[in-house]
This record gives C-alpha cells, sequence and structure tokens, in this order.
C-alpha cells in the first residue's frame, strides 16, 4: 500500500483543546482581576488576535517572530481590552499568563492515537506554535512526537507554502511522502496545494458555542476520520 | 536540589558508535568496489573530513550547510580517496551510502538511560547531525528524545558558541539551566564557556585503536558518570 512516510499535526484545536485549557489557565487571574470576565470569552479574545498577528510575519511587514512574542503582545493588547493595564503587573504574572499555552490539555483520544500511528509513521507537530511552547505542551501531555517541527524551525507561518514546504525538505521527503493531520479545512488545503496529502479529523468542540465551520470535509480529503484512533484504524496501525 | 531544566546531548561517539555503526553499513559496498579495504577505516576515513567541512561553516566562508551535504561531499571525496570514482556510481548507491550515518547503533546503555533521564527532565540532541539524519537515527534505535535539536535548528555548529545559546534561547530557557552530556572533552569546554553545565560520559572505544584522547575528564566537569545510567542515578532519577 502506497502510504505517507511522516504524519504532520496540526495542533491547536487538532491535537489540544486550546479553548478549555486556556480558560482555565487564566481564570483565577480574572477572578481577581476583572470578576465578571467569562474565562473562554477572554481565550477567545486572545485567540482572535492570532492570525492577524502571524499575518504581519506572512505578509513580509515583520521578520519571523516566534509565537510566544506575538502572544504575549496579543494578551497585552486583550488585558487593555479588558480595562486591566499590564504595565501595572509584575513580570512573573505576565510571563504566567501567556504561558497558559504551554499547559494544554489534549482531546482524550489524542494520545492513544498518537502513540499508534508512531508505530509505522514518523510523527511530529506542523504548528505554528514556536518549538519550546509545543515541547512543554507534549512534556506534560505525553504527547510522543518523534521530533518538534513547525513554524519555528521552517521559519514560516501556516498557510504560507514554505511551512510545508520547508519542513518536508528538512525531513529528506518529497512532499507526497508527508500527511497533515488537521481538523481545519484551509489548512489541509494549503497543504494540498504543496503536495501534501491530508487527513481530516473534525473537532466540532474546538470553538464552543463560537464555531461556525470545520464541522466537516470541504473537501474530498484522503482520509477522513472521527479521531485519531480512527485514522490509526484507517491507515493499519495496530496497538501501540 | 538545583538542578538543570534540559539535558542536551552529544550523539555521534556519545549516544551512538558511529565507528562500527559506518563499519558495517559500508562493508557490502567495499567489498564489491574496493576489495581488501578495511571497513572500519573507511568510516574513519570519512570522519577525518568532518571538522574541516564544518570548519568552512564556523568561519562563515559558507552559509549554513546541513550535514547531510557535507556527508555526501566527503563521501565522494573518500571514494575517489580509495579510487572510487563516484560519477561512475548510481545515485540510489551513492545516496544509501550517505545514509549510513541515518544508521547508526546506540551504545548498549543509552536507550536505557535516556528514558530514566527523561522521567525528571527534558531530552534532546544538541549534535551536529541534520534534523533527518537525528530523526532517522532515533526512530530506528528507540532514542526518546523530547525534540530533535542541534546545528540545524541553530543554525550554527559546534563549539561555535551560537550552537549552545540559540539552542537555550529557542527553549526558553538560560544557559544555566541546559546541561551538556558529551564524551568529548573540548564540546564540554565549549559548552561550559557560555554558561551551560556540563556532564563528562567516557566512551573509550569510539576511535578503537585510532583513540587518543577523552579517555577521562580534562576538566572538574559538573558530573562525571561512566555510562547513561550512572548518570541517571547521580541526577536522582528512578526507574523509567
Amino acid at each position: 500500500m502506497d502510504q505517507p512516510r511522516a504524519l504532520l499535526f496540526d495542533v491547536f484545536g487538532t491535537v489540544v483543546d486550546w479553548r478549555t485549557s486556556v480558560a482555565r489557565e487564566v481564570a483565577p487571574f480574572l477572578a481577581e482581576h476583572a470578576p465578571g470576565t467569562d474565562p473562554a470569552d477572554f481565550a477567545h479574545a486572545w485567540r482572535r488576535r492570532y492570525q492577524p498577528a502571524m499575518e504581519a510575519v506572512r505578509s513580509g511587514a515583520r521578520p519571523f517572530t516566534r509565537l510566544d512574542i506575538l502572544h504575549r503582545e496579543n494578551l497585552e493588547a486583550v488585558l487593555r481590552d479588558h480595562g486591566i493595564d499590564p504595565a501595572a503587573l509584575a513580570e512573573p504574572v505576565l510571563d504566567h499568563l501567556n504561558k497558559a499555552w504551554h499547559r494544554l490539555d489534549p482531546w482524550p483520544d489524542s494520545v492513544e492515537g498518537l502513540r499508534r500511528l508512531k508505530t509505522r509513521f514518523i510523527i511530529a507537530p506542523l504548528s505554528n506554535g514556536n518549538i519550546a511552547l509545543m515541547l512543554n505542551v507534549a512534556k506534560r501531555a505525553g504527547l510522543p512526537w518523534d521530533a518538534i517541527l513547525g513554524a519555528e524551525v521552517a521559519r514560516a507561518y501556516k498557510p504560507s507554502p514554505a511551512a510545508y514546504l520547508n519542513t518536508a525538505e528538512i525531513l529528506g521527503l518529497a512532499p507526497a511522502e508527508c500527511m497533515l493531520v488537521a481538523a481545519h479545512n484551509n489548512d489541509l488545503a494549503a497543504a494540498r496545494r504543496v503536495g501534501f496529502r491530508t487527513a481530516f479529523v473534525p473537532r466540532p468542540r474546538e470553538y464552543g458555542p463560537h464555531q461556525d465551520k470545520d464541522f466537516g470535509p470541504d473537501q474530498d480529503w484522503d482520509f477522513v476520520a472521527a479521531d485519531f484512533p480512527a485514522l490509526a484504524d484507517a491507515l493499519g496501525c495496530g496497538p501501540a
């Protein structure tokens, strides 16, 4: 059977549940500094600034800047939007808040599925998250990556073609030997345009009440699986 | 106890036995194309070109070039030295020979020691080997790295200070939170100069009959251990 050699994973939303994790991490701070603010709404407001911040890099207006720094800038903006002056907070408080993104929980099926997929394929994140963020999430959650790849290694943010193509080149593989696994149709579309194979795993609760897309596949992706163990089944992986 | 957060490992010689592995991998080719050539001597001749090739990058004479490419250039030179014209060989033959460095065996204690060390520390290679090489070695040998770091990620070859400092910065750690584990005193000396902690693990058989140094520690390294399990003991790691 003609199979890929490496499975590259989107992470935020696909492997981990960033929304409820960030909400949990910021809740104690908000209870003290902005009582009445819904932590999930705060997480969502923080995340809304994610694509515009990366767009400055993708457009060439700004040199490559790792996500921890973009997250920190976005955090300070969201705090101001909530009437909190970040300059009045101690640096360790801001840093701990920002590192909420290093303490994300996996979806319940992620670890088991990755363990099984690892038996037959190279598995690595191809996330816009930086190396330290991805490593700290993986170490805490037990994600068994073979390597930490992604935007910081490729020096390009998805969905720029270079994010995918540089990753394949670094692995010494042709694009067709790589498969992106993602819960987001736009990510898969960008990967397919440069020759990657594609696997869609829906995560319909990623955005909670704000979810308005990615409930199902928009294209005939190479694989569509309900969760990671189902993808492992479809790819012929036995138990870990 | 004041301990490091991350253990970064030299790999060629420290984690894996490159000499007997490369000799094994090139032996069938040599038996056909250069009968009478000792495979271990061929491996040693190939390795002798390693430092000069990287020096062109370290000196700035050449932009950063990953080790797979340097290895290939060096292979072609060593073949010519043995009376073999690389241009007369098929590309898959040359590529398979070059990838001998992707099929290196660990020392007998490496995997067990790394598994134990991983329970308390971030563990990653800080090798001059490129990402694909390190990943393929790890996948084949079962080295349980948390991430693949090193020269290609840091864009600098050891012992340049940037190789160590960029690695710490990528991890979001101070140099003093990082410890290099190596069988080579010169690597540890360079790491110590930029603030890394240091652990020496002797590998007195690395160079076989050609070994003329690194039988013991040249300085008062923070740790000196006979092998990786002994280092795990010294760092308070229980079973994996």
